[in-house]
């Protein structure tokens, strides 16, 4: 498989062309990044393009691939739902061809996510705490804030009671934050890179599950996953999950 | 939903007789155990039964219940292939009635191993760590062997290469048990009730999937959960997964 | 060693009872509760008398023990600066007597909050996260409390930095409790019964302290340490920790 | 502080080459590696050395420092008695020498044994889980023997029990290695780096003490702390921990 980078050059962008060059599967056949010109993705006759770049420019590189016929795997952040429905749009006139967008390519955060919101109803506490390195400018985490939105919408769907807190007395912020309903605590320490875990409790038992992101490299296997599934999948497909076997 | 208990007197039976009367949708009926009459489960109108009992007696409860059209929710341990065709036949007879035999009726437990199979094939590496107290008898626990079963499954079916391992020198026992391939370690320290710990790695990330279980009465939701689903199982179900919405 | 407990049909009152009656070197002689007659405890010979009572007598209890020559092991709350004052004022009249007052016996507890304060100064990063059972009125706990505040002392006296946090956007509440520099973070988790956990970090690696406590029965073993080294240290002790060898 | 570095090219050394350099309070006035002439520290005016190179060629340098008037902190592995005899006898004609040879310069690791020898005897069980990268040759690690090792020296001296143990039945392996009488579990999972738990425990609790080391730069602050220290202990000393303020 035939395979382009835009952002080639980038920490991740770069990390990728290794991986893609690395599989006995895929072959690299144009590393593109600012001012470099896009066209040679179709001369090398690229037929997936992974793009790790930048909000600015993500759309053009989108619009470029579709209209040549080129599948696209995307973890360039910034998409809003006027983007996507942009995305589908430009997909109705190339219905061959395959764009995922995803948040997120960590088969190990995917995981962690997937299984606390199954989990969650079946338990009457939840609580996410993440840790990563002091250097880090927003808390809780996106991730983390991520995961306690799935728990809190699985727990309306299945009809689950509030969580028991008989909290009344103590500090501002020992409770952490509040993230429709479900707690989310951040630790910032030094050592650390990025680490998530889930604690679920009923009656004499928790089930706790732990995602401990160590180093960049987790997010190639995601994303060659991701370039190998996309021909088979047409259209706009939204979050990785979509393409693992989880069930 | 009224409901009988089989071992009433029992450690394990007592917890279950306490959770059907404290709960709003079932009625405790008829409490028996060794020395009763079975019969009063009959004459009380039990709709379930639920037995935790002894493996030398389990198989004439079953035979009652299925006779006088109860259906049953099974912790009793011992049913191997030949006991299971046993219940399937007597089933056969009464196709409206519907046994559930399940080795674990923790739902935290159940979902640490679905996890795990779940997860095993997108990781190269998986272990499997229990803890226990130490005056228990069997090393690993019934619990961590299932799992590694499960685990080995699952990579099997996945097509998945064979775990690293480089060791070629150290002790005798460092690297746990060899279950199917899948690495398995049991602590036995004072103080710990029942944990265990599935460890995957891939490069660069890992997953780590907790389940303890600090009380007896962890059982009883699940158990519970038995009672309300069984009507609407009717035949022999093994696990309790089965009545769980995992997807 | 013949001992006497004050509270003795109170929940940890009971637990010390028996585990008085079971030790090879102690002798329970009285057990006194609300409305027994604490003369009892001297008729009966007491050696050692362990308190756990309330707030409201225990001040009466050590006088009488403090007058009658009797060592005291006390576990009540409620001692401030002019309760120990007072205790010392008492225990200079007696110069042979001993009593410990510990807000905490659990060997395990203490040494983890002793250990956190001696590593503290070695890291750039220190964290506590803390997590009990959603009954529990207070956030954070005590003992959290008092952990962090062992830690930030630790760290003033070695002259540490103040700890790195990038943090500048986010949700309230999700960078925990601000104890004297120390961020503590608190869960609320069914099934859980109390554990704690420091986190220290420094550049490139994490040392996590971590205590469960999973049965009152915890506290016992550091009553009876009290109980078997009170006579040897005359005068007032608060905390057991100075009766541990630590060094 | 003038500081020279042998090993200068290798891994660990051109870490510390870069933390001499970054410090306030020490200089790099000397790198040198194979190939290179020792007689530069002298004329460069080292005062300290710090030797990360091989077993082969230790000594050599270690007579040269000792010679000239040079501290030395050492990390090169390989040091038996007699090496260290030799060392003592060297230093015998330079009174105001100091040595320092240290198996690890990771303060995290160095506080976990030193935790876990000091936790021991409080405790009935004790048991040491390593996890590695699958890459690693011996199983269990260097570390985790070590620590086996100092648990039961604590535990003899204190003179504890023999641990609870009732296993009687189960697969080779199960229980791990026997280290003195101390169980060692060493898993070895892709994406793991290096980490290394003590689970200590008695009725109704446990302590646990954990190191993760998850980059080689961990290494650098202990040897800046040996660096600093090693003027003011003339003489040799093995381990680090000799320097560090730990009661």
């Amino acid at each position: 498989m035939k395979v382009g980078v835009l952002g080639a050059r980038g920490k991740v962008g770069a990390e990728v062309c290794h991986a893609v060059e690395a599989a006995a599967d895929t072959e690299l056949v144009a590393a593109v990044d600012a001012g470099d010109d896009v066209e040679q993705l179709a001369t090398a006759g690229a037929q997936v393009v992974v793009d790790f770049t930048h909000p600015d420019v993500v759309m053009d590189h989108l619009r470029f691939c579709i209209e040549h016929g080129i599948h696209a795997v995307v973890g360039t952040t910034g998409f809003d739902r006027s983007r996507l429905d942009q995305l589908e749009t430009w997909l109705a006139d190339a219905p061959e061809v395959g764009v995922l967008v995803a948040p997120n390519f960590s088969i190990g955060a995917i995981l962690m996510m997937r299984f606390a919101a199954v989990a969650a109803p079946f338990f009457e506490s939840v609580e996410v705490v993440e840790l990563h390195h002091p250097d880090k400018a927003d808390a809780p985490s996106g991730t983390a804030q991520r995961t306690a939105e799935m728990i809190a919408a699985a727990r309306r769907e299945a009809g689950s009671a509030p969580m028991p807190d008989a909290t009344s007395t103590g500090l501002d912020g020992a409770r952490g934050a509040d993230v429709e309903g479900v707690r989310v605590h951040g630790l910032r320490v030094r050592g650390l890179v990025a680490h998530q875990e889930v604690v679920l409790g009923a009656a004499g038992e928790t089930l706790t599950i732990r995602h401990d992101s160590l180093d960049r490299v987790s997010f190639t296997p995601g994303v060659l996953t991701g370039v190998r599934s996309i021909a088979a999948h047409p259209g706009l497909t939204v979050g990785l999950e979509h393409f693992l076997d989880l069930d």
